[in-house]
């Protein structure tokens, strides 16, 4: 019965909310959220106390779908080296789809500005598990100073989506090297 | 005569949009940047066409004050790479305001998302005269891919900037380390 794969009206508003805030903004209004849903504003806040805890949600539920999309498998068998450079190449692999706007978690914190929004605490939360995933693989690898190339790595993965998502630069040729030469600096394995 | 000093309506609603949309984000409405600027609905619409054109003047009014903080002066007899660690000294120095949100051209273009948009044509401008800029120094200072280290410094300066302006790194002993390590692989004088 289709009645049974039908999104529940809380999935519907935490796939409309981040879908519709990646395209235009966190900015975007309850009304516009709850339509796109097919909710009901009344339902909406019998769900969610506000709108902020909204979008907390919705990148919330993002976050485990964005580090599975980037990261590798946990036990790939392949250098902490390697296992770093498929980040990257995941990056920008993404980069090249049509609608891409960047990290959605370094634009909601960018578009928020309020480190104390609770959207802003979970986006700040998805990019640690990042920069700490760059930090054990960097110890594994044997790294002269794996929080430094954790930092950079992560700056680098910032610099490189949202030059992308702005559409300054399209990658192409710049990724690698960039980071080739900061593993080979910090003498990554 | 005080009279003469107060700055124009012009210049307030340019003022007005600039610190408001920094602060908080191209969201802000009409109202409230008149407001800010104490200038009414009606004369703000009789000295711009809209409020895209009001934000995209304000981005380019800022634009040069904002060149002359962060590059050196032409001929400042110091080396290209010197030249270029000028630049990312100053970042890391704005960053430690507390009122910091990272790079207002790239946050607005984050923000816009629409590429055609007049103010992210603006600010796609101020970025580009960056990128110019170290590739200048770049094929001065006898780099070994000129192009390549430019679009490197230009990810490395908006991924400091952004991870800086959402509070996910505070840059000290970041940027530098990371400069001269891209610097040295380019073989920079």
């Amino acid at each position: 019965m289709t009645t049974n794969v039908k999104p529940s009206p809380r999935e519907r508003l935490l796939e409309a909310a981040a879908t519709l805030t990646y395209r235009g903004g966190v900015g975007i209004g309850v009304e516009a959220l709850c339509k796109a849903a097919g909710v009901s504003k009344r339902s909406m806040y019998q769900l969610f106390d506000s709108k902020d805890e909204l979008l907390a949600a919705s990148l919330e539920q993002r976050t485990s779908a964005y580090v599975t999309a980037l990261l590798p498998a946990a036990d790939d068998g392949r250098s902490p080296r390697e296992r770093i450079l498929h980040v990257f190449e995941q990056v920008e692999s993404q980069s090249r789809a049509p609608d891409f706007y960047g990290c959605p978690f370094l634009a909601a914190q960018i578009e928020l500005k309020d480190q104390s929004h609770p959207a802003s605490r979970v986006a700040h939360g998805a990019k640690e598990s990042l920069t700490a995933f760059f930090r054990a693989e960097a110890e594994h690898g044997g790294a002269s100073d794996p929080d430094l190339l954790a930092r950079q790595l992560s700056m680098v993965f910032d610099g490189a989506s949202a030059r992308a998502g702005i559409g300054a630069d399209k990658l192409t040729g710049l990724i690698a090297p960039t980071v080739i030469t900061l593993l080979d600096a910090a003498g990554m394995r």
